[in-house]
């Protein structure tokens, strides 16, 4: 058993969001942090980004699981860089890393995230996500999105 | 490069097929061994051994790229199984060492390995696979589905 | 770059030490969080436990950068569970995290931190440890090896 | 079990070695080949593209285990480049796949992926070695040092 009673949940998004799932993401991290949850991600730009910089401004704590083989290619917002220098393979690490996912909009290294996770049985939350496959549910507000992620830990 | 001219092709799908895309990936195999073809696959049982089954009876060459820590984890068709020991996470390597990918059905981790080969660039061919994304081109049958995945090599 | 000015310091050595160097390894896990640093580790029993059973002591924060699959497989000093579920491999990943490392004796899975940290020109300093390369410098007490630890950050 | 009866032995060492260890290195792969064996290595150059070259001389098989994400990294004599990605990480794919391993001189890396398999309970045979621990049986000439390696595969 871990130290911490803090729940930690995935962020998982686009790169190059648009400004509202920028936002959403943001908002997203904001209430996971209000919570007393950690907000774990893939540590680079975009979604990424916007979750970590929420959970700031609620004064959270951030890990960012990066791909590279240098602590600053991390975003501002995250407090721990876990530097993988294993590439996309760091993905799954994430994934396995988070206790429940929240799944924004993305392209393809969304979805294998998302895939990645359907196949541990980890819980994965969508927010208006188009990649995510049919049998991901899906809500429409970051508020919902973060109360089923705590939720689903507790189900676990 | 590589001192090899041969392509290598990577199979894809469920460790537990039905009898019918069992037969589909065996003759998928063989039919890439017979155009002088490698197999790579994920090395354990189901469409991967079936893949190197159909390999081997055409004289072929075949790679299992396993998740555990030992190499008798591997079918008994895999020539060089690559005894990786990170989980998963072999998925990746999988992908990045195919130069072509055919994909059969499968589950979340087949959908893992095809959302991986898109996020590459990777060109990945289905063949009557349900658990594909739309955006996958599909064939119905594996004649198809080599010479495909063989010209898709030639175009990169 | 990080929104954390917390430096991000590695503990590596036996899972089953004498009783001597666990309390070498509580010591320098307090003395990192006496001085605002974060522990990472790999997570487990032994040295492992003893640095972030020092650091939770003195209120500090720890990370585990574990092998395994499962975020219990944790010591119970461990705040963030990384779970990697990629083996020994994950060795590499605490190595790339820590901003400089601290050796305890240890065996050969110590051995291949310490390889991997000097292949990476991060900083590593001994503490009383036989298995490190003579290119290790080394120092008699934790408060000088935390000491020299932090000030191989700063050089950096 | 392997369809392959043919031992799959590791060659490891500097990229960047004296004339005497590539000459050592190729001596060495075309042993292996000679006997059956297959040659895996790091896929790169220096005592990598050495033992390759040696192997492809007497008409065997070789396997790369890339760290990077291109099969264009690899050196000209590698039949078969297992493209990871995953940086040193590969390291420890290339120790796991072989069945007994031999180590030339080098540096750092070298000597991680010694530690690892001695953590792993693989076969090392060093030749002419100085990185190698004083635990590492040791020879001289490239033909003693095959036959060893062969000679450990046998006992496992």
């Amino acid at each position: 058993m871990s130290a911490s009673t803090r729940l930690i949940i995935g962020v998982i998004g686009a790169n190059q969001p648009s400004n509202v799932t920028y936002r959403l993401a943001q908002e997203v991290g904001r209430k996971i942090a209000e919570r007393g949850g950690v907000v774990v991600c893939g540590g680079l730009g975009g979604v990424m980004e916007a979750a970590c910089k929420g959970a700031k401004e609620a004064g959270g704590l951030t890990i960012g699981i990066l791909p590279g083989e240098e602590a600053k290619t991390a975003n501002s917002y995250v407090d721990i860089p876990i530097v993988t220098g294993i590439g996309y393979a760091r993905n799954i690490i994430l994934v396995r890393t988070a206790e429940s996912i929240i799944a924004m909009d993305g392209s393809y290294g969304t979805l294998s995230e998302i895939a990645h996770a359907l196949q541990m049985g980890k819980p994965v939350i969508g927010i208006r996500s188009q990649i995510a496959p049919i049998d991901v549910p899906q809500v429409g507000d970051p508020e919902e999105a973060v109360e089923r992620a705590f939720a689903a830990c507790a189900d676990r």
